[in-house]
């Protein structure tokens, strides 16, 4: 019998704990799937921050914590947890991600906020064809690879940014220092899929921010604090950025007197863009420990010095 | 020496002229191109609506009327129109009709409307997956095929139907009154690409937007005539209908007094899904002048009977 203990939000048992348990009986595994055991014996730790559990010490037979969230920030940093950490890459959660990057990109593209706001004047305007206009993507990970490759798929110019260098179908990679710079600037609209860690913190600045093309738009429904706000409101102000689409914040929820609510260029989205499905996600945990049981190297492994 | 007849509105000539010339030369063709001839010097005409040309009869050496635009209903009924006519089928256009098409798919799948209008409440609900989606597209041929295609590439579920019976890779394809039914009846969203023909007028009207799920959204990107207006309107009134955004209308310009702009529920777009792009459309044209010279049979030749 393995014992899988589930610590995220109680709020979120009812909706997990069936597709937790189906997923494992089609895995062939017997597991004791529950909220609360004694810490000694529990075999593996199901994460989501928000939780009870803070301290990771007491957890000694514990062989994989395994995050139902894409992003681990707040459990990476943990310092009591020295058990291998997996983060969530599901094709549920890919697959949501890559419609709300295409559905606010081709938002932008087309204009439809000045389509919706002007209901009284036959003013035709076509817009540029996608093949005419350059997206970049800071991060190629699980999630931005899969956006920007269904961009370029619908005739997009796609540039993307990661940490190290990569080949990816349909994409124009760059990497390091000089592959932020040479991405910006071509980017009229960027959406930031990069992981919230030391290095990524204020990706988007005054300094960068500038380097844009005047105008440019930008979404991000990667982490908060890739963003320095205030930065961000001054470009909004000047013009440098017509309109920004967020998903995530340093604060979640949002506060209400945080000024991006009321900021006519900028809409706030309730960290919607990708939810972690049970339905999905149950079967990428399943996965993960057959792996472990059988002696298998575990997937989606998180790099502690790296931050993800 | 070839003459050929630019007989469209006249503030488009300076836009096609040029884009026209390059692609005779580029097609090897030795061509005369004005806005003014002879009627009986005239070997091919390049027409759209709106000019002056409304008697093609003294037009006697003319071996083909070619369309600068999709949709033929206002030529294909002239009846001194004898000559073979053809229509525009160009992948700008394609490729912009496929952007149209899915970026207000995607704004309706995901519910970017309701995003924007709540700018004071963090109310998460994750919309449904593409592949839970049902997307219906009414008609075919070169500009509804791209576009299910595209949408079933980022995994809608698409119904299509036509008047022939249709395989094409991704879509279930339906065709005859029995397949309108089922497609109507699936569709959650669903667009309207067909030609303005005397079958296909208002095609929707209160009998088949009483078989659509309740609720269900509306895209027209195909002609004015295939809706019959007092039924959309009163099905939006009822909620049987949530939304729906036109591009297209029986006037064009919208009349300012018409009732579309003023509705909650209607977006208007102002005719300009795909336009037809001079840079992508001389090809076309130069292309089928060539095919004629040679002997060879012109492509996208309409069929008056059918009217498209
Ligand atoms: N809003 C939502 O609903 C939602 C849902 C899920 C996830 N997310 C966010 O999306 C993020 C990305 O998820 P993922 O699954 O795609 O992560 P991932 O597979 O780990 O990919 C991360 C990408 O960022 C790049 N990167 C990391 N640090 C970098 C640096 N310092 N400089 C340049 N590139 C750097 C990585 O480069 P290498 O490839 O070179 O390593 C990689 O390409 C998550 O961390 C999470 O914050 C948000
Ligand atoms: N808004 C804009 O900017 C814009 C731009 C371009 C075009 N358009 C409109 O889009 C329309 C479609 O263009 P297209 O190039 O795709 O035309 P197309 O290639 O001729 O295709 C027409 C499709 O409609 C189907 N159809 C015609 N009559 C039908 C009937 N009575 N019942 C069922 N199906 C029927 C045809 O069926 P079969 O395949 O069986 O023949 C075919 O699949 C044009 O006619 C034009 O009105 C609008």
């Amino acid at each position: 019998m393995i014992n899988v203990l589930f610590a995220a939000l109680p709020a979120r048992w009812d909706e997990f704990a069936p597709h937790l348990r189906s997923a494992f009986d089609a895995a062939g595994l017997e597991v004791e799937l529950r909220q609360d055991f004694a810490p000694a014996e529990v075999d593996y730790i199901v994460y989501a921050p928000n939780g009870d559990l803070q301290d990771f010490t007491p957890y000694t037979r514990c062989k994989a914590v395994l995050s139902l969230w894409a992003g681990v920030e707040q459990i990476v940093t943990n310092e009591t947890l020295t058990q291998p950490l997996c983060r969530m890459v599901d094709p549920g959660l890919t697959q949501a991600m890559v419609e709300w990057v295409t559905g606010h990109v081709l938002r932008y593209h087309l204009g439809i906020d000045a389509n919706l706001a002007n209901q009284t004047t036959w003013d035709p305007v076509a817009p540029p064809l996608a093949q005419d206009r350059h997206i970049g993507i800071l991060g190629l990970g699980a999630l931005g690879a899969a956006c920007g490759q269904a961009l370029a798929q619908l005739g997009f110019n796609v540039h993307g940014w990661s940490r190290t260098e990569k080949q990816i179908e349909g994409l124009t990679c760059h990497h390091g220092d000089a592959g932020l710079h040479a991405t910006l600037r071509r980017s009229e609209i960027l959406t930031l899929l990069l992981p919230d860690t030391a290095a990524t913190t204020h990706v988007l600045n005054a300094e960068t921010l500038a380097l844009m093309p005047k105008g440019a738009c930008i979404l991000n429904p990667g982490r908060g604090p890739l963003i320095d706000d205030t930065a961000l409101l001054a470009a909004l102000d000047s013009g440098q950025i017509a309109h920004a689409t967020l998903d995530v914040f340093r604060v979640e929820p949002l506060p209400a007197e945080n000024p991006y609510w009321a900021h006519p260029n900028v809409t706030v989205t309730p960290h919607i863009a990708a939810a972690t499905r049970a339905s999905t996600a149950a079967g990428v945990i399943a996965e993960n420990i057959h792996r472990a049981e059988a002696g298998a190297p575990l997937h989606h492994l998180v790099d502690r010095t790296r931050g993800y």
